[in-house]
């Protein structure tokens, strides 16, 4: 499908009919999502396609039980993390080596800068010091422009969820570009999802996907945009 | 463009060519941009396409000068709000009743239960008494699923920032299918870039932008993505 003729095809669809979504649909678009655009190549996302029935039905309920949950065909959950760095990071540098160097920016950028950005305890202590820090650095603001962040957790997580949204783009419109639909859901109960796929401190979940075929009036209203010259600003 | 090979296309291109963006090109982009999936239809984005040479100039020097930036034919800031969430607000409701009717479901989500979401101070004192009443309410968590936030400034802006970058990579892709290329850079100096562009504390900056047409060798590495098996997950 064309790609404009997908963002116009694209709106959040609430009841699905029973119509399968095939397996191999399922995975390009999954496939099609971790090729978006992410912060410094770490992929901090995760998507859990979630297929054992019991884990659904638990799914739907975290979801309040709402028709995009409960009509769904088929149910993701996207993840934010800022914990998979380390393991992506040495990934990274070991294609490099594998390609035969290791120029030293990046060998500087992966080994000392991504570390400073991604270390954090879960009280946030780290934060705490790397703000101490930052005062200092900060002085150097006044000459010249300087990197301002992410310094605390929250920060970081920020930065991830932001990367993993990217993703979620390419998925719910890979689907669209197949003939299914999704609706992104905000409304759960984050803690008790995440207690389901075992997810620690340093997990967010971004959004969760209800995915199938749009019944009619499965869109509850016409599709409503504020004036573009409210939000796209030439300056 | 097919969608699918757009998303095969699009990479993060570092140099670009001397060949102008048209602006129409950059119009329909930026159109496309705002059809992105978002968070209660609240549209928190903003998009700043950079047209005065002198302010051009200064966004470059505050993304440390780096190629992308130096070398883009047009540049786009992307911005996140939380405080244009009550006119857009009133512009749905309004919406809502020059259709007929408010539904008693939407004027309670969007007069009650949004504003609890969204309203904040600048220190985040709002914050802490949303936190202290929390406390109460995840009571009722024990027994039934319930909505965990967003309740921190801090969330909200993650929640935001999550929206925003929807449409960051609707935007890329449009590029795409366009025949153009970007590179959305997170290394840049925000408080100055806030300040160019006067954005008060209820701003974050998403990305900055450097679109043009890709110069040989404008993509520096081949693409590397970790294993899908250890980011998609069948559970």
């Amino acid at each position: 499908m064309d790609f404009f003729d997908a963002v116009n095809k694209r709106r959040s669809v609430r009841r699905f009919t029973d119509t399968p979504v095939p397996e191999s649909v399922m995975r390009k678009c999954l496939k099609a999502s971790v090729l978006a655009a992410n912060s410094s190549n770490l992929q901090p996302w995760e998507f859990y396609w979630i297929r054992d029935e019991e884990k659904k039905k638990k799914i739907v309920k975290r979801c309040f039980s709402q028709n995009a949950a409960k009509t769904a065909k088929e149910i993701v959950v996207s993840v934010s993390r800022i914990d998979t760095w380390k393991r992506n990071r040495n990934m990274i540098i070991e294609e490099h080596l594998k390609k035969g160097k290791l120029h030293p920016l990046v060998d500087k950028y992966y080994n000392t800068l991504i570390p400073l950005a991604y270390t954090h305890d879960r009280f946030g202590i780290f934060g705490i010091f790397k703000r101490i820090f930052y005062i200092f650095f900060s002085i150097v603001g006044f000459f010249r422009p300087i990197q301002r962040g992410p310094i605390y957790k929250h920060q970081l997580f920020e930065s991830v969820t932001k990367t993993t949204a990217l993703a979620c783009q390419n998925f719910m419109m890979a689907l669209v570009a197949e003939g299914f639909d999704s609706c992104p859901m905000e409304g759960f109960d984050e803690k008790k999802v995440k207690k389901l796929l075992n997810l620690n401190w340093q997990c967010h979940v971004v959004m969760i996907f209800g995915i199938g075929e749009a019944e009619e009036g499965g869109v509850y209203a016409e599709r409503f945009r504020i004036d573009d010259d409210l939000v796209i600003k030439e300056v």
